[in-house]
């Protein structure tokens, strides 16, 4: 697929049968970012089809063991596999520390070129996909925790074909002319790039991690095309949700609604569910398209 | 079954399709020793349908990452499931400085009593099951790398019946109190345990971890009931399994049979093999009973 995610492992905090430690990829063009790499993330890549090769980038949310202590053993695989690209690693603070003292105690350094960024709450950076990435701050207690907010890089606009006809134009080189920004004439007259074009829309892509319900992901996740948000337990459990820095598929959906994100993914799903059909009913009520993630699940936003 | 082996991964390095990374569960009376704890233990001990409350106790060979990234996970879900009860994690110096960074790091520190020991090459040790460890220095390059042998607690002595016969003593209650070691008088005649009993053999499980052939291997792994040897390579590669620190299925069938192990099995085998049958092939040449670990194989010793 050009665009879409995968979702490697889906479950909160300790793996079940059925649902791995929090992992999820952006398929792009064939380069791939990850968001968060729990146990277990590269041996569900392998599942997946996936390589840890094609991986650029890899944000983590916060420094929480079921969301980062995959990302050691994933960093000496990508090594053992023959990397030599550079690879950008970017997290809360601490993220540098964590990985200075496993490497050192497990006596490995990174044979590639390893970039490890700190975030600010709010910082923004480039991916090497072109995604421009926002990290925003969530809600999830007393840890340094982000969201991230991803953007697609400019797409090549398409050429509205009633337009063009209008104006005597048809499918051909010109076209290409046109979409890449530049006038072209045709029967001597002067046609204009903006009196044919139509931007696209930019796929926008919203991960929560662990939080619970804020404004600031409301903010961040605005316009949004996927917004996967934590979604741990049913509203029956909502005092336990938010004491423990998590929201419910209810929160998830309020927060989606109001940001006017397009599709919600219910992500970080308890073990109790071996049934995901409440969380989905809750959420449905507040959004109409919702989708609860489960393992090696493909949301394909463009084939 | 009431003493046996589970192997939860068998892989090298990096996990495959098929192979998880290093860890087993040597199972004994329903306590639970684990040896090595590679990325993904907890969930193949959730597929193996083990417990991790359990688990008693959890030797570590040596501190590359393959492992022991999956020991922190582990630590921090059989909190999430509640234990109480104390844990130890025995294994080469630096150990304790491992789990402190990666606890201070992720914000988190064990609510169960962990008991971490660093162990002296040819250090012995009490296990909570029972079990008597002798940690013996493997080699396997730069880093301190321990193999475990692992002895079985004292057996109830077995009455021989024949000898039973010709004393005239029957099944019944007296022999249970020669089995304790108590004299009895049948007849108006003393009857001292020593002339009935039959001392059972322990059991002996030796695992090697990672290393090069050794003659401290073969030291430790005298009498052995099963020898779990590192068989990364076969022997057209003995050079690379060597420079690597590691073994070929032929120098793991040698070891074995010098030390007159009963049962070897062959671990941490190499994704190049998707097919071990040249591993056993090997092996077979030089040991009678060889073994290729696969992943939630259970080798029985008593059922």
């Amino acid at each position: 697929m050009e665009l879409g995610l995968v979702f490697l492992g889906s479950s909160a905090a300790v793996p079940t049968r059925n649902r791995g430690l929090p992992g999820i990829v952006v398929v792009y063009r064939g380069s791939l970012v990850l968001l968060d790499a729990g146990e277990g993330t590269q041996a569900r890549l392998v599942l997946a089809g996936l390589s840890p090769l094609k991986i650029a980038a890899i944000l983590i949310t916060h420094l929480h063991g079921d969301h980062v202590f995959g990302l050691p053993g994933l960093l000496q695989s990508m090594a053992m596999l023959g990397r030599r690209s550079l690879l950008l690693v970017a997290g809360p603070r601490g993220l540098y520390g964590f990985l200075r003292e496993v490497f050192r105690y497990t006596a490995w350094l990174p044979p590639f070129p390893l970039y490890v960024a700190e975030l600010a709450p709010w910082e923004k950076l480039r991916l090497p996909n072109g995604f421009k990435a926002i990290a925003f701050p969530v809600d999830h207690g007393a840890v340094p925790a982000l969201g991230y907010r991803l953007v697609e890089p400019p797409r090549r606009p398409r050429i509205s074909l009633e337009k063009a006809k209008k104006l005597g134009l048809r499918p051909g080189p010109l076209f290409s002319r046109l979409q890449r920004g530049e006038p072209v004439v045709v029967d001597g007259r002067l046609i204009r790039p903006e009196e044919v074009v139509e931007e696209q829309p930019r796929t926008i892509i919203v991960y929560t991690g662990d939080t619970r319900p804020t404004g600031s992901t409301v903010e961040a996740a605005r316009g949004a095309t996927v917004l996967i948000h934590d979604a741990t337990f049913t509203s029956n459990m909502a005092r336990e949700a938010h004491e423990q820095g998590h929201s419910t598929a209810r929160d998830a959906a309020i927060v989606a609604s109001q940001a006017g994100a397009k599709i919600l993914v219910l992500y970080h799903i308890s073990a109790r569910y071996d049934d995901p059909e409440p969380l989905l009913r809750e959420a449905r009520t507040y959004h109409p398209r919702v989708v609860v993630a489960e393992d090696l699940l493909s949301l394909v936003l463009r084939p």
